[in-house]
């Protein structure tokens, strides 16, 4: 059996007990480490499972999906994937290889940033597509992005905007060179993302992303308790004159709220409001919410 | 600290190590059972837990929340919902009130429909606003959710419908004389599900579900492997004309396929189709999705 194991979003001890018992079974157990990250090291988890882990990168689990699935008709194996497998990233790749190789395929599910974002107290029927936004460099501003997010603003939907990560980064000297070297992992912090958006709206000029009349929540490390977890909310221009440390640690995503917000919905993220005042006006001014 | 903790989708062992732990450590735990069901029944999750579970319907959480806080300050209380503790249903009513109490409260984060519906192939990025579909009657047939399914589809966004669940009902009789009896639940089939779109696209006529032109996922018990987890996908014509059987046990949910498909997710979603070949055309013909 080959298992795709979502580990949650914290640390070792959000796998499920399916999850962790598969991977006390498994022959070989590869840790998928690029399109995000737990809160903690490799070895904590190796600790924790009893077992060692086998680092798979992009790379790896892109090209040599073969090796990882190797002897899974006769043994378990498991691919553990930090959220959910079929969360931000996608695993259908790996699934159809096993398919095509007759090989049987079972998916533990988790908690991922795509039903989690819920702690913010936005209902998450309510959110519409979810949107990626990407580093910009002085020469690619890729901003595709701001048409999502106007498309969900039209028809009062939320938006969740997850935030670029770099890692196994080559500098261009080193990339030129074919030395693989890595810079050390980058992740978007709320203050690029937010300037970023304020730069497309700039010239957009659509008044989707008024950085006035726009509301906002940024959240981290969403399930990862008191000191970890850490939500904020408020106009975009707040956002964006606060000091970095207010966002807490990466990884972090940013909601765009849309027009259906409800007094309930602005009552429970007023507790993380940069300024409750703002956060209740422009809800009622720019939203018309109807608060109590 | 009172902790709402979610217990995934399938059975007793979808719970995390985390909430396992917290579980164990409580000196009262409700477990909450009217928006969805697991597949299981309460005894075997208590002789798993090795704890009593207080059953607490939709009446108790809203109305008694202060019972369920009781302590809260003083021990660990904890409250067992199923899928994610913010999924389709929110509680952040108790949240909030558990705030206003200075009782501190920890959300255990889990998988919920919301997010594994990624199962079905399809990438989540890629999904609308979700829906709601209740029981039609003869007299009421709400048929808004029909506008939400539109504007997903017009942006080419899938959309996940939500089926209805009637749990705690009361025939007309029992409810005029007063008698706490309760209907055996109702759980909304595919076929039900499939039907109520059709007759309101006979009135509606905007195209949108179209019987042949519209390619639909049925998903059921996603997340309990084999023999339990069922997706099948067709036409909603076709998907009308299958026997129930062919859609597994409920709890099912339903798919609404948009135009952003990608021939990838045709490809992987080609396993679970009536016909594949139909499956295929429609969404070359009327999806135009380059396949390979």
């Amino acid at each position: 059996m080959f298992y795709i194991i979502g580990l949650g979003l914290c640390d070792e001890k959000d796998i499920t007990v399916r999850g962790l018992e598969a991977v006390k079974g498994c022959s070989r157990v590869y840790l998928e480490a690029y399109t995000s990250i737990l809160m903690i090291q490799k070895e904590k988890l190796e600790a924790f499972y009893g077992k060692e882990l086998i680092a798979a990168d992009r790379d790896m689990v892109e090209t040599e999906s073969d090796e990882i699935l190797r002897n899974a008709d006769k043994e378990d194996i498991a691919l553990l994937v930090v959220g959910d497998p079929f969360g931000a990233t996608t695993h259908t790749d790996i699934v159809l290889r096993a398919r095509s190789l007759k090989i049987p395929v079972r998916v533990v599910h988790n908690a991922s940033i795509m039903n989690a974002v819920g702690a913010c107290g936005l209902q998450l029927y309510n959110f519409g597509q979810t949107v990626s936004l990407v580093f910009f460099t002085e020469t690619w501003k890729p901003d595709s992005f701001y048409d999502r997010i106007k498309e969900n603003a039209d028809l009062g939907m939320h938006t969740l905007v997850l935030l670029d990560i770099k890692v196994k980064e080559q500098s261009e000297e080193n990339l030129a060179r074919g030395r693989k070297i890595y810079e050390p992992p980058r992740y978007m912090s709320i203050t690029q993302a937010v300037s970023q958006l304020a730069e497309i709206e700039e010239i957009r000029q659509s008044g989707t992303l008024d950085p006035h009349k726009t509301l906002a929540i940024a959240v981290s490390r969403v399930g990862g308790g008191e000191g970890q977890e850490k939500i904020v909310c408020g106009t975009l221009a707040e956002l964006l004159s606060q000091p970095p440390e207010v966002f807490g640690e990466p990884l972090h995503s940013l909601v765009i709220v849309g027009k259906r917000l409800h007094y309930l919905e602005v009552e429970y993220a007023q507790a993380y409001a940069v300024n409750p005042e703002t956060w209740r006006n422009v809800a009622h001014n720019a939203y018309g919410c109807a608060l109590e």
